[in-house]
Order: C-alpha cells, then sequence, then structure tokens
C-alpha cells in the first residue's frame, strides 16, 4: 500500500478534544492498511502567542532566536498527538524537524527545504508506527534550528510526500475545500472538486489562505497528488490535479478578493531604458514584494508607473520612493490604501476569448470603477475601491456562473 | 578569567519583565570579564501546565512524548532570554540540549547526563557570546530527546560548570540562600553562609528544596564550587563547600520537615534471612523508593517492618505489598498517611555525643510522639504525627539554638 501525508493545521490541533479527533481519523487511515506520515501545525494560535512574548521582549529580536522560540509550537502538538494516537492503542512516534533531518538553508524565519532524510521515517514506518512530524521546522547543516515562514507546514507535508513518494497528501484545514469565492462573501460559492495546480496557485497568490503557494508550487513542480479538506466532516474536498487530469473544463474557476494592498503611483517619471529597473531593484533590496505593476503610454517623454505592495510594506515603500524621487526626477508619488484587489482564476481563459471583457462589464453594471487591470494566462485581477470589493466579487461571480443553489 | 556559570530557575524568569531583570545580571557578570555560560528552567508553571495538557489526553502518556513535550519549556527560556541580552545590546546564543550535545542515557523523563560535549560552548564564549542553554533536557545517542527529571536544571548547570572547569555555579533561586529551618515554620530561620556538600545533600534529600540533590551530589563528586542565592536581590547567598574549607564548625546546620510521607508496617512478618531482600527488591521493581526502614527486635520468631515511601506512591506500594503477603507469610498490613518527618541535618554531629539525645528532648518536652528513628552520620530524622511538624520543627530549632533574632 502506498503512503499517505496528513496534514493539520492549527485550528485542527486547537485543543485536547481535536487532537483526539485528530487521531482517530489517522488511525482509520493507517486502519486502511495506509503507511500514515502526519505533519501538524502549531496548536491554535500558538505562534501568534509565542510571538507576542517576543514582542514584549524586543521590538527587533534576533531571527535566530525568534525561530528557536517559534519551533516549540509545533513540537508541542506532535508530542500530544503521538500521545492521543497512542492512547487508542497503536504504535506513535513523533520527530522533530532536527530528528528527521528537514534540510534547509540559515535563511532564518524563511528557510527553504534543501533536502529531507527519509531514512527515519521510513525505519519508523517499517515498524507499523504512525509517524507525526513537526510542520513549519528544519535544520540547518550547522545544527541550528530554522523555520519556513508562516503558513509553511503545508509546505513541509508536500515535501514530505514527494521525498517519499506518497500516494496521496492530505490537506486538513477548517474549511470543506476550494470554493469559487469566499462564501462568507458571495452565499451561494460553490466548492469546487477539482482545481489545476495552476489554478490554485493564483488562488493562493491572490488571497484565498487555503494553502499556501509555497506548497503549491512543490506540489506542482513533484507531481504530488493535493488534496484540502476539513478535518471537521467526512466531506469530499477538493483535488488539486494536472491540466490534462482535468475532468470538467471550466473557464473560471474562482473569484479572489484581497484588502491588504495599497497602490503607490510615481508621476512624470523620465521615459527612458532603465529607470523601471531601477525602481524594482531598490524596492527589491528593501526587501518589498511588489504585486501588480502598470506603466502608462508615455506623454511628452514622461510616464506613470503604478504598483501594489501590501499595506504593511507600505512606509518602507515610501521611504525608498521618496530617496528615489530626485535621483531619477520623478516629479510626485501618489498613494492610495484603501483599495480592494479582485481576480477571476480560471484555466479555461488560455483558451476562451472575451473573458476580461465579461469581468468589466461585470463591474461596470455595478457602477465599480476599475483603476488597475493586470492580467496573466489564466487570471485577471483589478484594483478597485476598498469599500466596493464585496460588491465586485459577487458581481464577478455572477457573471460567471460559479454559484450552486443560492443558500 | 574563569568561566562563570549562572542557573536561573522557573519563578526567575515567569514574564517578559523578569527575564530582562535576569539578562541585566548575566550582563553585568559578563562585563566583569567572565565568560558566562546561562542555564535556564522553564517559565513559571510552564511544565505543570505543558503536563496538565498532556493529562487531558491521556492518563498515562508515552515518557519519550511527555519528554518531547516538557523540553519545548526550556527552549521558549532560552530564546526569550537570548533575545533580552541582545536587546541591551551583547551577543547571546541559546542551545537545546541537542545542540550542545548533553548526552544521556535512554531513561525518558529520568535521564541521566553520560557526557557534555563542550565544543560548541566554548566556541561560542571564544566568540564574545553569552551563552545560554536549555536545563532540564539532553540527548540520546540516538537523537532522541530526554529530560532529566523535576528540578533537575540544577544538574544541568554543576555538570556543565564540572566539564567547563568553572570558576564557580551560580544557583538563582526565589531565596536568598539556604536556612536554618524554612522561614515560612521557623519566623527567626538563619540564612547559613556555608554549608558543606553533604549536609546540603541531606538536607536537598530531606525536603528543602532550594537544591535538586542530584546537582548536590555532582557538585561534591566533581568539587564544583557552588552558591545558592536570590535572582531577585543583591545578597550574598550560601556558599556549598568541602568539609575542610568550612570555616565556622556548627553542631546542627538546619532542621527539614517532610510531610509528603506515608507510613507502611508489615507486621508479623517470619524472622528469617531474605525477606527483607525479597520485600525491598519487589518495591524496588515496582519503581518505589524507600525513605526510611525500621525493622524492630524479632520476638518469637515473627518481627515487624515499617518503611516509608512518599504519598503518591502509597497505592503502588499497597498492591505490591498486598501480594507478597501471603508468599512470606506476613500477618498483616497496616498504613499511616498522617505522618510528618522532620530531621536535623549537621557535619557536626560525627564528633559530637549526645545530638540524638537532645533532639528526642526537644520532641518529648513538646509531648510530641516519635513513631520512627533514622539516623546517619550526619541527620537524625524522626516520623511523627503529621499535624506536630510545624511544632516539631520550631522545638528543634530552638533547641539547637539555630535563629538569629526574632523577626
Amino acid at each position: 500500500m502506498e503512503i499517505i501525508v496528513q496534514k493539520f493545521g492549527g485550528s485542527s490541533v486547537a485543543d485536547a478534544g481535536k487532537i483526539r479527533n485528530v487521531a482517530k481519523r489517522v488511525v482509520r487511515t493507517h486502519e486502511a492498511g495506509h503507511p500514515v506520515v502526519v505533519v501538524v501545525s502549531a496548536m491554535g494560535d500558538t505562534t501568534d502567542r509565542l510571538t507576542q512574548l517576543a514582542g514584549e521582549i524586543s521590538a527587533n529580536p534576533p531571527e535566530r532566536e525568534l525561530d528557536m522560540l517559534l519551533s516549540t509550537g509545533e513540537q508541542v502538538s506532535i508530542a500530544l498527538l503521538a500521545m492521543a494516537v497512542s492512547e487508542l492503542g497503536y504504535q506513535a512516534i513523533s520527530l522533530t524537524g532536527t530528528q528527521v533531518g528537514i534540510m534547509t538553508d540559515g535563511f532564518y524565519s524563511n528557510a527553504r527545504i534543501k533536502s529531507i532524510n527519509e531514512a527515519r521515517i521510513l525505519s519508523e514506518l517499517d515498524q507499523g508506527k504512525i509517524v507525526i512530524l513537526a510542520g513549519f521546522q528544519g535544520v540547518t547543516i550547522d545544527n541550528e534550528i530554522t523555520t519556513l515562514g508562516r503558513g509553511a507546514s503545508d509546505t513541509t507535508a508536500v515535501a514530505i510526500a514527494a521525498t517519499l513518494g506518497a500516494d496521496r497528501c492530505d490537506i486538513y484545514t477548517d474549511v470543506d475545500g476550494v470554493y469559487t469565492a469566499d462564501p462568507c462573501i458571495v452565499p451561494n460559492a460553490r466548492k469546487l472538486n477539482q482545481i489545476t495546480y495552476d489554478e490554485m496557485l493564483e488562488m493562493a497568490r491572490l488571497g484565498a489562505r487555503v494553502l499556501h503557494s509555497r506548497s503549491v508550487e512543490l506540489a506542482k513542480k513533484f507531481n504530488v497528488h493535493l488534496c484540502v479538506r476539513s478535518s471537521f466532516s467526512e466531506a469530499e474536498g477538493t483535488i488539486v490535479v494536472k491540466e490534462q487530469e482535468m475532468i470538467e473544463e471550466v473557464v473560471v474557476s474562482g473569484v479572489t478578493s484581497d484588502k491588504d494592498q495599497a497602490k503607490v503611483s510615481l508621476l512624470g517619471v523620465p521615459d527612458k531604458p532603465g529607470i523601471a529597473a531601477r525602481i524594482f531593484q531598490e524596492l527589491a533590496d528593501a526587501g518589498i514584494n511588489i504585486d501588480m505593476i502598470i506603466q502608462n503610454a508615455s506623454q511628452q517623454g514622461a510616464t506613470d508607473i503604478s504598483f501594489t505592495v501590501t499595506k504593511k510594506d507600505l512606509d518602507t515603500t515610501l521611504k525608498t520612493t521618496e530617496q528615489l524621487k530626485t535621483k531619477i526626477g520623478c516629479q510626485s508619488i501618489s498613494t492610495d490604501h484603501n483599495i480592494g484587489k479582485i481576480s477571476a482564476v480560471g484555466i479555461g481563459m488560455k483558451s476562451h476569448t472575451g473573458i476580461a471583457a465579461r469581468m468589466f462589464r461585470a463591474l461596470a453594471d455595478e457602477g465599480i470603477n476599475i483603476q488597475m487591470i493586470s492580467t496573466s494566462e489564466i487570471k485577471i485581477s483589478c484594483v478597485i475601491d476598498e469599500e466596493q470589493t464585496e460588491r465586485a466579487v459577487r458581481a464577478v461571480h455572477d457573471k460567471f456562473e460559479l454559484g450552486g443553489a443560492s443558500s
């Protein structure tokens, strides 16, 4: 029988009762004859609590020590889950990132997995044990504890599944799958049975928080059979598949929104080679992630460049661009943090025309003004006024007829 | 300059403010030119809280997983203390038992240190860093995390001091030294400036909770210069010294009491060779620690054997002895858990006569009946009625004129 990897997020192991439920589910899979490897996050809000504790001591703690601190959260969960499995009469063993040998680079707080030593895991599985691994953490060649970034337990699970050649990697969370839109915004949003890696990747990047985008990249790269499902129900969940495995061809799979963006416009920038490169290199050097970039057509040798960043990066962005202003001869800088971004994602866009027009029509019919547009092969994003975000999501969702029966 | 090891208990690092204070103290020692190695316990009641969490999952969790769980407590403290030191502008590095290489045997929850790899510690000290180590935890040759038993951070500190050949091992706690008696019971109890290893060992075993007895054994064995002092004041504390270093010869150094004992009597046991050996072997096999043992003179081929165990071991003890009863031909078993033990400890007893008589007289004058007596070269213990314990401590303390000015 092939190995199954099951990953449980923080809300799935938030207290003793929930940990016991996870144990039951894990044991059921084991009983069905599968070797089971479980990856667990820290309990509930543990990571936030630890981060806050660090904040009481230092506004800017050394990242090595922060990783030392935060990695304890997962160590608590794996120990408790191993106890819960053993309480049910089954053999379990918990392993830290160090014990497994989840080898990473030395970029504390955002380390990347370089390799995984599967020997210990396979040896424990051979002995009939359920193996329970700490997500989110790894170890460097120098035996230093690292963490992989917020939400990265998904990445641990997929990396483990890829290394072990697992049959399936099930990501258990507090929702029962990937939806065509956030059900809080669109009441008749429909759960998707299938979604392609690329669509899932766009959705994850665009604010659908069911999966960490790095985990989807990794799953795509190693062709890991990924499934998003609820730890609180028996519902089937959403399977993430390769494009050619997609049974029902859909044009648009989902609509997402993101209100955590701010817009920065550099107005009257000289329209000559190397200016944009300089701007975005300086922003990259300052550690700022840019999302959308738009450059308008040039008029009289000057152009406007607009881009979006996450709200928390706005201050640093402004400091960096103010310093650049005179150096590059930009006339003025304007910002707007009251923006929302809505996106339609779908693999079917590639081969269908008129999708963008249909989305813009939906927004126009609602009287919503579009401030920025950005497109890729499988997504269209529009920046609009923040307070119109929910209405825009509902309008686009309706326009593409994504809804199920109204609930 | 010689290395100084400083150990801070859970109450000394109970919250962010206290951790900042510990950081200041550590930095002061570093500033005085000493390479400093700090050993820290888990914050406040963390270990109890984690134990309770485990209890919600399993009444009898696997000890390996309990150690996996509990070792996170110290990992949190070392990370936070390293942050606090670095916030003061000094370089610090936290290290887990695994990272240092505090190698232990595989007896989870009560592991013994086999060796300590000083290379990493020395290399960090050489770089001018303050090294912060997790107490209470170690690692086996198979990379399994172990813990050393409750209160064993003291043992970690002494073992580190012995390995590094440290100049001093300061144990910081919430009292400012070792007292002639518990100041809660005896208001005029006096702080001792000096105490010998052997006296400290007896005091620790007999219920004075300032130091873990294993740490004192180890300090004696490796001649580690041990000092007990308060993390909340600048008071001098109590120095633990070799007998020949003791300046003022005292007869009795302190009076301790312990109400966590229960008495078991096997009545009418055949008085023949091998019976006692059999009884106490079976109890040892059941993992029960016996404290006092008394066998009365034999009458008509039968004798009574009484012994004391900690209250938590009473149930297991009774189960074990009930099974033995018919096998060894014991007539009946009686128990009493309403007992208290008081002890007088002093290196001077060796060379003074009449100490026991003086202690018994003190109890008799108070009308307190003695149920059991046990003596060693440097201590006398008496089992009495539990509710008379405090009165007995005060009487014996007075009799030996241990008190300072009444407060």
